[in-house]
């Protein structure tokens, strides 16, 4: 595999109460710009590659600013169109210990993203210059617009023998009442397209039907992601388990199932400063070990260490180098770095 | 006349780029809540009146936090409904000197203001209880719901024998190309109900199509406005001219025709510290001048002080009471009070 | 019971220092306005309650700013009178693990609150219309027209067949050498007039001379609270036990003494990020749950968690809703919500 | 001369609004420490001298942190004692434009300054070891204690030949009603006392009552001040007029009468970025002209250009150098200097 | 021409007491990153060019981040190396009014930038791949590395017909003492190289040794200009003349030579936001103007008006597009644009 | 001993990111002056001795910003001189959970300490007045004017019969290559010239060559120290030993070796909030049992604790009094101090 990747999704406008203060209380709010897309893509550049984001960003101030945040974190923006007039957003209210974090979107359908149909010549012509694309469920979930621009992207990018990407990200409220079923076809068309794919055992069971009688989550994992595997020819399955305790501390494990084989990183326990886009962080160190041809069990040690270093960083989007992450996988604890 | 007053309009969020920089120079906001009848209705709270707020937000953080921010300005909520998902929301990049402040909204169709059809029984409700009301040219901006609302409600409190003031506000953006012909019916069924009127020579010519030969603005203002008020039988028109020179300083003069006889205020100049809301503080000083039984030269000068005073204040809702418009209108320059 | 419960307290000034800093270490602070009253009121408002305050506020922009900020929290201001011209402040020095948070008053004898005696009418008029009062010691330790107006607003209430809630809150400062001694009268003169009573063993112990054998804690508690009880003739008695770890860690357990049964709730153990005024949140919590006439177990439950919750928000102020708190008691451990 | 100064005065406590913002609308701060007598004695140390504070503060964090910044202001504080528990405190919102900035403050009578009478001993070692002292009318509105520390001291000062110092400084606010009548007495005891006095034929007039036919401003002034000056045997008396246009914008003047002649220095027009405690910068510049022994000429200039340089500097006291004055005097207009 | 142009300069950190403070009243400073490099490359990227940077950044955190900050402005970063182990910084204290801003330098001698000797191959690949250089008197000031890289760099592009910029910029403060005759030599050598020059009369006299018998600034311009363009084969030669008004007021007027003809822009007076870097907008303009083939009257008046809006935007860079400028040029007085 | 303390060493620009974001993530800095001997001379001045700095200042703004910071902090600043163009900088980026903080230097080998020689006058001048000195081995890694400075001066000092303090301090990253090799000398000159030495079994082993066979280090330490006390003929070894947990969490051990006996605190265990200047923290609070004549067992326990509380103080400064470090001594949890 080669590293000249691209992730295909909507940029967001994220709107931060500081500290731990709720909307109602502030009068101030910080910003950045994030998606699935935006933090594969930046946390691909941090860890020595080309991330190229396929998106649109509306032509005003907005989207001059996206753009030159996207540019800051380092991201290929070669093919960020400009068209339309809103950008989605969404506000984030920090949770403290037993109070969770709260996030609150703005109206989405209406963003540049959600409403740009490239034209055909475009796609064939981006399908052209890239060999991995990574796709993620949140945007399956807007409209059939999108839904068909993924679906023939990660189509010609297949037929050209690139590596499709696809992490299943379920988002219940995105989806609605009967979300599952309405999903599911989609969900289908994009896993048969898949070569990597991110999920865990309750995908297969909500979503695509599989059933188990396992009784716990892990037997239920090892049972069903095979026949996943083998019913949508899907090359490598991977994904985390989280226990949330209480006083700002998780707990993560990663999973990768490749060649028929298992292989799980150990459990880790650590504190939480920023929660968002941490699976991002997983997915990119997945594509990181696959595209450095890691041992599978290299892979999912590094992409859950770099899952746990992102729950340390501000932000949506991983920040970490390789060497940030290396570093914590040696279980050295540090001292200050001088 | 009472100061039992309403005012109709969409709560807006205005999220604030801090000092002088762009938004892509920045990475905070400073957020507030604003829109013209939370102006309307925050302004007469400082002058003493009870301004009752008639206007719809979200059941969500969002909503709940633009409440208290009214309730903060002393706006009388019992007519702010809950209801819907997104509230309308604007981003504000100051000028400075010859570089011009920039206004860039997001989605506000969808908002819940602009979609929500009140029950006919909750409408005559509020009309029984209120016997002024003030509306304004940007929500007939918006769309039929909205534009019915205005006009059900203006009509009802009409007939109880209510005053209804409306601010012609036209916004060319807001009504896209062939504006004002777009414009014009909703105009002239407003102009119709209306007992008191903002506007100038321009609304008079370009949406309502009269026409004039004479060559300067005042000539045009003054053999203009008499025709509009008799035409549409309107008791008091009401207006400001601004001229706006470099290094942040602007002129304003405000008129007054009222019994058939224009009122001029002096011509003040002054620096600019935040210049939107202030046509809403010119509004609110005529109403409390009406309220008050002041004269008619006594209200010009008054309202054209309020419009003043409010572009040396932070936010869109002046904040100025009675005694601070009464002071800058002595016109004693004030070092220090201590 | 009904709802139209009042609390009748100081507001106080609350100057943060930003941060973990030291007063002297820093150049900026951070306002709020608290006080026992007004955490009262603005929690009951988010639980749905109209909580009305009764107090006094200068006549300057402090007063304004004050009045302003108890609107925002959902207060019913319809009993917060102006006059005199200081507002009690005090300085909040934040502590981290094992450095304490540290409080430093200004001279608070002066405020408006401590120098502003009501008109007997006016006394009279505000009793007519509340069937539920809050007072807490706090007030008690000012001076005697503080203290002899909460008497009579108390023996008002209670002659009208409302109820009247005292939380004992004795802070030593407040009441200097030979303190309990000084305190003694007054705490029995509050408490034969208090239906609800906040209070632990120390109280009973140190301020009111019961005696016990008992040699721990929770064994002293049970003794004497029945004891109180009976000598008072007090409805319902309940507190709270605090442990205080060091990392920011504390552990509360709340407790109710009712119709002569202790309901004692779990031990909760959790991080802290303001500890100030989550006494209130317990004693709003009490107040809602006989409002809403919760089995015994409920309420002493649902108070805790309240109080749980009020260490994980910034302010003094309670800002958690029924929904919130009844989260918390589910046990659920809460990921981002979205 | 030589350079042993100190001055007598209140640390007060400044919390500013931020920005242009009213309290109301901010929920920040920013604080400092000022007071007439700091001022003087900062600007004397940033002017090369030793400036001496003799000030009481509380012993707590606030007065330790006032402390801290006197001493980073350069002042020397070894007559800077703590007693009592209070700090006055004052709140600054600033004006913008034709909206003037407002003051209020807290309760300062019950100030550790303004509480603490010195022992006889302490009062005239401070006597001994000093050769120049300033005082300020503010002071002396305070009490009877304050009052005749002052006396005292200036008496004592004057006895060991050392040169006194005083500023009217009369604040009507402070003295209340028939102000000019109860300040009378006291202003005359500190005259009499003065070799050096800031003030202007307003003071001569109200306070002093002196009598003049005189119809302008100026004529009075040159009328009046050889009068005061040969009644309390006063060696130097100096002062500015001040003219407050709109937008931001002041004019002074200064005059110095020595020997029986006045000196005046040029008009000096500006924009005003924080107006208080430029007076202090005036007199501290009439402080250094004689302790260097400037020609009465460069004093009056040298002292109107360190207040025009004051208007210019955040904070009350002045942080100008010999050599930024010595600059703007040269009337080079600068560019960046780098 | 065509617009793939490169700029070579240092890339500085400057670090900005916020406000008006002096460093030692602050204790936060922003950050941004510039140099006359950076400016001209962010300037024309905003102009729709691509700008590429030659410059060297420390392998390190701090050149991490200003890499990051030059992406987001829009330059090509692919000529920036990273080499060495620390970045130039410059704090900058802002004047107000009559007060000027003050600018202080770290040690950049051992920057990245001026250690860094690049390989021979790697110039001419720069070379070949440009046809339009911009260098600037600042880097002439350096060291010899800085020096022969220079003229280098310079020589290559010109014998590839590229076209060569030179801003004199001469800078006494880096040239130390008698600077001229220093930097004599450097600045010969770098004229005969370049097509384009910034410069003015000063320049002409003092650092060349050119001689007039004219009396004004203007006669000494017309006079000298034409002999330097003569004397060292320059094309154009272009400048600004600048007058400091008091009150955050300056003037400026552009002048351009070329073909033996003189073209001036108007005198325009604007209020100051940033003076820093407003040189750099005015050499941008010169580019865009003569990129686009643009009559020599429009592109100083461009120019000029570049400048002048780059007074109003806060940073070194300036952020204005072509819009942006065009329409400042057309003298209409702006209100909000929305 | 007395308490006329002096200590040697650098004033470092601390430019710290706000919170826990990267340098590249932010856009300001907070700033704080520290160094070992800032940090020394400020503790002790909190714990009620004269702490007086040997360095030296740039003459320019930073210089006069360094110098008042020093005295906000207590700092006697008599021998601080103004010097040279440079100050040494370093910028912090906060570490959170398992990632670490990372410290970047800013060039420090020009700064006015390292490159200002002393006047021998002025050495023995300075040596004269003080009794007790404190060195680091931070500053014996700069170059030979500083180790020479440092060595004259200790010698100066211990003639005169004062107490020479030095903290071993090794820092790799200074040192370079074969650093210990290079070390080795200079700590030998320094520890025969010192009376308290801070230093723990590396330091015997790796810098000055001792050699041990005990497999443990507690066993390495007490086989070690009292060798390396004898072959210097030091009267006091002190230091701690450091572990770090993950989730912010450290745990501290001190130990004092002193007439042949081994002291150890207690291990404690907290929270971290500002890792820097802890070891300073523990240094003075050895300083301060020995000046005060505490037992050795009350000093190791009074400087262990000192270092805790060093932990959860924002800055390199220790700012806690005695009575802070007593109160955490004495095991008693807080809750707030009001």
């Amino acid at each position: 595999m080669s590293d000249n990747i691209a992730a295909y999704g909507e940029v967001m406008m994220r709107l931060e109460v500081p500290g731990y203060h709720l909307l109602s209380q502030s009068d101030t709010l910080s910003y950045t710009f994030s998606g699935t897309g935006v933090n594969i893509c930046g946390s691909l550049s941090k860890l020595g590659h080309k991330g190229m984001l396929i998106t649109t960003l509306p032509e005003n101030t907005m989207g001059d600013t996206a753009l030159a945040y996207l540019r800051k974190l380092g991201i290929d923006t070669q093919y960020v169109n400009r068209n339309g007039n809103y950008i989605g957003m969404y506000f984030l209210e920090n949770g403290f210990g037993v109070r969770p974090p709260r996030v609150t979107y703005s109206n989405r359908l209406e963003s540049s993203f959600n409403t740009t149909q490239y034209e055909s010549d475009y796609v064939e012509h981006i399908a052209k210059n890239i060999n991995f694309i990574h796709f993620c469920g949140i945007s399956l979930a807007m409209n059939d617009t999108v839904r068909n621009q993924m679906k023939h992207l990660a189509l010609l990018v297949k037929e050209r023998g690139g590596t499709v990407f696809f992490d299943c990200n379920y988002r219940p409220s995105l989806w609605g009442e009967n979300g599952h079923s309405k999903a599911e076809p989609h969900y289908e068309d994009m896993l048969r397209l898949a070569d990597i794919v991110i999920m865990n055992e309750k995908d297969a069971i909500h979503t695509l039907g599989f059933e188990t009688t396992a009784h716990n989550e892990r037997e239920k994992l090892t049972s069903l992601i095979p026949l996943v595997a083998k019913e949508y020819n899907i090359s490598i399955i991977a994904g985390t388990r989280r226990s949330v305790h209480t006083e700002n501390k998780h707990s993560i494990q990663g999973y990768m199932y490749k060649e028929k084989i298992f292989h799980f990183s150990n459990q880790k326990t650590f504190n939480v400063l920023d929660r968002i886009g941490t699976g991002d962080a997983f997915a990119s160190g997945i594509i990181h070990g696959e595209c450095n041809a890691y041992s599978s069990e290299d892979t999912i040690n590094f992409a859950t260490s770099a899952a746990v270093l992102a729950h340390t960083t501000k932000g949506d989007t991983p920040m970490s180098t390789e060497r940030d992450i290396i570093s914590l996988m040696s279980h050295k604890n540090h001292d200050v770095i001088r």
